[in-house]
Formats: C-alpha cells, structure tokens, sequence
C-alpha cells in the first residue's frame, strides 16, 4: 500500500538523523568547541524540509572523562556525547524524536505522532 | 500517541537513507571508482539494523558528463548520479524506499508500507 | 629520506584542509545557517595538532544564487562556496595555507612556509 | 618563502590522509563488509591528484573484538581498526606515508620524501 501521511512523516523524521549523524560524526571536538559545533548541527538540519526544530546538547562530562582518560586535548563526535530531539511537520502530522543513549547505543527513537 | 509498528518501519527507512546520502557524499568518484563505492555503500547500511537489501547505482552517463564538462578526472559523489532502493523490515512490516531525481533532486520516498 | 620539519608542517597542513573539506561537504546550508557552520567548521578544526588559526568564510551571493537558480531553500555545501585560511605552526616552522576557486575548481595550496 | 615541490608533496599527501579519515570515519563496518568499505576507501583516493596508490586494510581482530563486547553486529569505522600506506608522486618527489595505531592514536606520518 501506498504510505499514509504519518507513516512519510516518520520517514522524513528518520531522514533527518541519519543525517545529522553521520554527516558529523567523526567532528573534532572538545569541551570549547562543543557549542559551535552543536549551533551548526541543529540550523543545518533545520534546513531540510519539514523539519521544524532541532536540538543538540553535549553531555560535556562524559566528552571530558573520555578526553581525560586517553590523555588527549580533544576527541571525535559520536553518538555517546549526544542527546537531540527534533520535531518534525508533514502534512500536519506532527512527529517528536529523540536520539539519547541507552544500554551503551545512541537510540534514536519516535517518541509521538499527532495527526 | 505511540507510533505504531508501520511508522516505526518507516522511521528506521528514513535513517538508512539519510545515513547513507551524508556517509557518502563528498566522496571522489570516477567511472573507474564507481563500482567499489556502491558495494561499498550497499554493504554499510546494509549493517544497520531491520535494513534487508539495499541497492545502489550510479548513471554513468550522468557521471561521464559531470566530469567532462569540468575538464576533470573524478568528481565528488552527490545524489545526481545515484539511484538506491532499500527494504526495510521491522516487525514484520515491509517498507519499499527509493531515492532518484526527480525535477532536479534527489527524492527520497517511501514505496510501499506492507504489514 | 626522513621529512625535515618543513615537510611535517606542510603535511600536517594538507590533514587539516582534507579533513575541514570531507567533514563538512554536503552539510545543508542556506544563508541563513552559513554562519553557523563556518564558526563550527573553525573551531573543529582548531583542535588539531599543530593548527594555530582556520578562517573559514562563505560567497554568500555564490551561495544564494544556487539555492535560487535551483528553487529552492538550501543546498549542500560544496568547495565553490568557500575560502578557506590556516596557519599551521609545526616545531616552530609556520605555514601558511589557503582554499579558493580557481578555474572551477576549489583549490588548496601552501602560500608561504617559514621557518 | 614559496613552498618547496617536496613540501608541496608532503602537504598533497595530508589532503589525502584528511580526506581518507573524515570521508569514512563513521561508516557502519562488520567484519563481513570490511573488504568493500576498504576497496572503496583505495579507489576513492586514488582519484585524487598526484595520488598514486593507496592501500587500506581493517584489523579485523581489534574490529571483531570491538563488536562483540558492546555486544552489537557491526561498529562505525574509526582510526584503530585501520592501517593505511600512501604513495603520492608530485613533480617527481614521491613521498611515503602511513597511518597506524601508536599509544592509542591514529598517527599519520610522513615515512619517506624522495626528490
């Protein structure tokens, strides 16, 4: 069958996470640069379309404990020192989304859907 | 309200696709390199999970074109010279993706939705 | 024979302008979002060894007519949208760099190397 | 004063090793998809100017390992499951490089200049 609005809508959310991450995945980063680097990420991904907000946040303690701990000035962006949540619009179905780590892997999940 | 099993399925076709498009684009590809690049692509985001087949290929003619027209030797992968399905299964529901232009862009879509 | 420092400086240039390029190509950008991102760009690439200063500045009419010409709202960051500079400082041997167009073509070259 | 053509050697040589490193860092890798990925990693790179081969190869022990004790079926490809050798031949100096593990760091060297 063809996809209904809400099951598009949830496909265009995944698109913007797969997104996200691996276009930055592997960024040099560090407790200084963690901001830029966050401000970029959310108003890249806000461009695509019916993406209406993106948050990024750093857990800077454990992107501090893993810099401390390999003796190192900075490290590179993956999943663990994340956590994002996006809203998406399409077609006025409304779809919230997370990405947070659980059982040690970022998870990106669907949290509501409103139509 | 909680997404069902069908927006779920569509979530994580959503991801492969964005993952796929922003791992790899950028990468520099001729007529020669074209061929390792998209087994390399299938089988990547063939790891991800609930992700059964991918397909990639790129319109030589397109590509030829491209670096021609430059006066170059290789040029940098974008979604102008890549065609893609990908089948997704999660819990049981089978979603059918397709990326290729259409007016221009790179149209990520979901096929079908079977459960 | 072994690189002099000379050589190390200039190498240690070129990893930064391959890294800053393949990490950040294919970002979505608009005008609107070219700030962020090139203060990201920056930053990130700041926290590598031996890299003093990176400039990183967007054509924003080169920018705003391909989003335009191709109606839409963004597009995907691409060398023809940047001028890059960096000054890599390796066992007191300073080099000076820089990305721009040239014949269509973003091209990266040491301009100076004094030690 | 102007580069050197050795230097300007040994700065195309990190172009390479940048562009290598943060075009692929991040891609989903098993053991089973290791062999295309690095294919594609040699063949990518070898487009590139002055670049005259490339080999790429996975440890697959480090790579298996990792996998196995986050309990998962596939990882993202970063620098410890990596050795790398370049060739790159500018203006007749050709330069040997290499990227390996050493104290717990991708370290990208100069190995040889020969002019």
């Amino acid at each position: 069958m063809e996809p209904t609005d809400a099951q598009v809508a949830c496909f265009e959310a995944g698109i913007k996470f797969g997104s996200l991450y691996h276009q930055f995945a592997g960024t040099p980063v560090s407790p200084d640069s963690a901001d830029s680097l966050t401000a970029a990420m959310e108003e890249a991904i806000e461009n695509q379309p019916y993406c209406e907000t993106v948050t990024v946040s750093v857990h800077e303690d454990v992107l501090r404990e893993a810099i401390e701990s390999a003796g190192a000035d900075y490290t590179e962006l993956t999943g663990r020192f994340l956590d994002v949540t996006m809203t998406i619009d399409y077609e006025d179905v409304v779809v919230e989304t997370s990405m947070a780590m659980e059982d040690g892997y970022p998870l990106m999940q669907v949290e509501t859907v409103r139509d």
